[in-house]
């Protein structure tokens, strides 16, 4: 613990067990780690991620041996794909008690398989030295690794002998000295000649297609990539997931590249991409079907091929790249950036009106709810569909952090990712879900932790609707059973059961006059349940498309 | 499907998902095949696996791609354990599809690492006769692998492209002949010359014990095991969750070995065991501490060591092992045999008055709905305490099942195995669990299907309250905030949400008012909560076990 307060990691979440008894007891009792315990593991790894997703620093998880570890998995794979640094600690048996028969036991070693950066297994003595040094080396070593780029889980797993509780009045002695490795890391940087080659290898594009993925706020970046957008010499996608968008550069590509007439125009040469992923299949579909190159730069590690195009990678600061970009001087296509503009203004001309005339429903709520959003603040968008519509929207800077767990898309932990959120931050942080994913991560608020700055909006039209909206299944016998899977829940009951503040809203005019005051400060987190029906939102959806065409 | 369906597969549990659904339709329109959509896929698995734990019978499993499969980890690594038959299918992508930032995508290829018998992934293209064969094969192999002995889960990994939706009027075809592979499946049966080495062995014995594991209820070997005991050539312990408790062979070994004074009268030579894990903590520790040698029956595969006294393996069928047992004539030591049955029949003496004088707590409640349980019927026992408190009262032959996680002995599915369970029976299924095994796994009855014959006993102290029972935690400052998790739900609400019928119980009085009707059939099913204190009910548990020495 020690070790892990040197490296820096201040928050811990605990779930009870009595074999991770010495583990737990020694975050409690360490005076710089905050921690708080959540009983179910699944929920408890997501506030462990929605934790961290904000510090950037590992947040320590621990847990009892046998099945509660795998109720992690869910959130580990998800922090493996969205780069979220986590130290997954699981009490285990020592090894000579596996496989027989003893409760709360499994094969825990290496349970979260490729979903983890590393996977450590503690010694289960100390019968020599060198156990200690192995046992300092291995917590080091898992620390430097969760916090290398890029970042991830990595998991510890602690066999462990009775007794697990310290005698009464057993103190822990944290003022021993413990070895720590510390971490200075450079940025990798293109030389001279690299960066004349690259000259002449840009100079063949005349038509740059910016699309940076998913990641955090980054006010430098953006700043760069307006003026890209501004000055021409390349055309900006920000979808709302980059956390980049801005007044000018082309924020509605769902809507401009379904209703276009003009997509040739469009179509880029040279793809230039960082970050994670975008969210937007037209847009991915789109740049699947150009004959562009793409160039990703990442300071370095594995970089995946999402347009089937990937021609270079660039391991160097994307600030470092965009800096010698905007030192260019490039030949620029002005019709293929003047196709984008013109195909984004008349999305931006039209929807206005296209979403006053829309009939009520999830999506008209999502497009007042954005409005309506404090700054600056936090916005949690659970999958698939609250995270699809606010981006079918996109949103003006208003100093709002966009965060939605798009690693793995699971809507498994939406509720849990918020909440964890909202423990590290003062600011108002609000969640815009659907009612499945709603329900399915009710145990998030099943704990004992204060959330007044927690706004929930539940869009509930008793299904997954999305199965509604998408082509296919809309046409099949089965789609209201098995499909839509048709649930009878509210969120009342849950807030009656938190004591949570509860609305609900059926109408337009309801939603407009609860809003403002939704998002004052209260002591208690507030839910806004917005009802609507699946059949009438999937007709709104068409609807709207078809105004903007 | 076809395959499936001519293994015997009878049913399958859905989750909905978009690439899952050209296997979930071929599931649902498959005419020998029942389906149900279960949305939270944590509790769908243990839904599967308690309807599994009933047919014995492979119960097929679906759902999408991504972190969805995750979800189903628990529940696996509780069947891999317990012995139970899954076909665990999940979609996938295809493989160029994986790491490519693409949504529900994860490295899912063996994703449930050794806690599945098998894992296979299908062939993603079919450009050659071979790959149907191949797919064909895999299948068959599946489902043999999950039958075979000791039964267990086996993963199915199948990627998919688009589309995943039939054209409409499109149908499937199940009349074509498919290739399958059926078992026919001997019993390793010893030779003569085996059984005289044998009876040569046997001989040397004086002190037998039998201590059958959790298993299956089977009436020929509770006969055999009666008559055993009651010839004296062994004792027979049997614990509650062995399914082979009768009036005569010792049935409170935990009390019984807590409370003598004589237990250098009590220990074994030889422990034969049959089954799987066994749960009294005392017997393990006595046995552990005994000189005795250990002999396992089963027949064939791996075999644990529970009391690291294990010398011999036999695979045979229990059954014909025991046939053979008693047609041997042993000398017997009586005096160790009578001190086995005059220290059972000491607590059976004073149990009753000790029950009758306890202050009304948890312990009692389960006490009185023990004795209130309608036969023939099934009841759950969930971890930790549900199961302990009922395996210290035993439970003389009344035709009911006894069912219990025990494979992990995790919390985290009791509701949804008892669920699964009610599914497959029209008898009675009670499940008596604590508050926070109850409300872990609160999603169990997420669903749209009827229950009318399950019965929920929810013991609620607030809280985890195995660890003030424990030696350790409940001295410790950290108790109620880090252990014992206080948390403040009631089953009320849940009930209120799903309608079912609802009783809160704070007095002994009002409990055996209850109970009779409780049991009562109904169109809803119906929740018994008990409230309880739980420095109270660790009280009590001293006072009863004083009041047996």
């Amino acid at each position: 613990m020690s070790i892990c307060a040197q490296h820096g990691i201040k928050e811990a979440v605990l779930s009870p067990g009595s074999r991770c008894a010495p583990i737990s007891l020694a975050f409690i009792r360490h005076p710089n780690i905050h921690c708080r315990t959540i009983s179910d593991e699944r929920s408890a790894a997501f506030v462990a991620l929605g934790m961290a997703q904000q510090s950037e620093m590992p947040v320590a998880m621990v847990c009892t041996s046998g099945s509660a570890g795998y109720n992690y998995a869910p959130a580990i794979a998800e922090a493996f794909f969205q780069q979220i640094p986590l130290l997954v600690i699981t009490a285990d048996r020592p090894p000579e008690w596996i496989d027989q028969w003893d409760g709360q036991t499994i094969r825990q070693t290496g349970i979260f398989g490729n979903h983890v950066k590393k996977s450590l297994v503690l010694p289960d003595s100390f019968s020599s030295e060198d156990h200690l040094w192995h046992l300092h080396r291995l917590i080091n070593e898992a620390i430097l690794e969760a916090t290398s780029f890029p970042q991830g889980p990595v998991h510890i797993n602690v066999p462990l002998r009775e007794p697990f509780y310290p005698a009464p009045g057993e103190s822990f002695d944290f003022s021993r000295s413990v070895p720590v490795t510390q971490p200075l890391r450079g940025t990798p940087t293109l030389s001279q000649e690299q960066l004349i080659r690259l000259k002449e290898n840009i100079k063949k594009y005349r038509r740059i297609l910016f699309v940076p993925g998913q990641q955090k706020k980054d006010d430098r970046l953006k700043g760069m990539l307006e003026h890209i957008h501004k000055i021409g010499t390349g055309v900006v996608v920000t979808e709302l997931i980059s956390n980049l968008q801005n007044g000018d550069a082309i924020t509605h590509p769902d809507f401009l590249l379904q209703n276009t007439t003009e997509k040739e125009r469009l179509v880029p040469d040279l793809i230039i991409t960082f970050g994670k992923s975008i969210l937007s299949k037209s847009l991915k579909q789109f740049l699947r079907s150009t004959p562009a190159n793409h160039w990703h730069i990442q300071t370095q590690g594995y970089v995946p091929d999402p347009f089937q195009r990937l021609t270079k990678v660039i391991h160097a600061a994307p600030s470092d790249f965009l800096d010698w970009f905007i030192s260019q001087e490039l030949q620029v296509d002005k019709s293929y950036t003047a196709g984008w503009v013109e195909a984004e203004s008349r999305i931006r001309q039209k929807l206005p009106l296209a979403m006053e005339n829309a009939t009520f429903g999830e999506f008209k709520a999502i497009y007042h709810c954005l409005k309506h959003l404090p700054y600056p603040s936090k916005l949690h968008l659970a999958n698939s569909m609250a995270v699809r519509y606010a981006s079918f929207l996109g949103m003006k800077e208003k100093r709002i952090e966009i965060l939605a767990n798009r690693g793995t898309s699971g809507i498994d932990g939406s509720n849990s990712t918020a909440v964890g959120c909202a423990l590290t931050t003062k600011e108002t942080v609000t969640l815009i879900t659907g009612d499945m994913a709603f329900f399915y991560d009710r145990n998030a608020f099943w704990h004992n932790y204060d959330l007044p700055n927690l706004r929930v909006v539940v869009l509930n039209n008793h299904a997954g609707g999305i199965f509604r909206l998408i082509e296919g299944p809309n046409a099949l016998p089965e789609l209201e059973e098995f499909f839509e899977t048709r649930q009878a829940l509210t969120a009342k009951s849950l807030a009656n059961e938190f004591s949570f503040e509860y609305n609900a809203v059926y109408h337009e005019s309801e939603l407009l006059s609860v809003l403002p005051n939704f998002f004052e400060k209260s002591l208690k987190p507030k839910i806004l349940e917005v009802f609507s029906d699946s059949v009438s939102n999937a007709k709104t959806l068409k609807e709207i498309k078809a105004a903007l065409r």
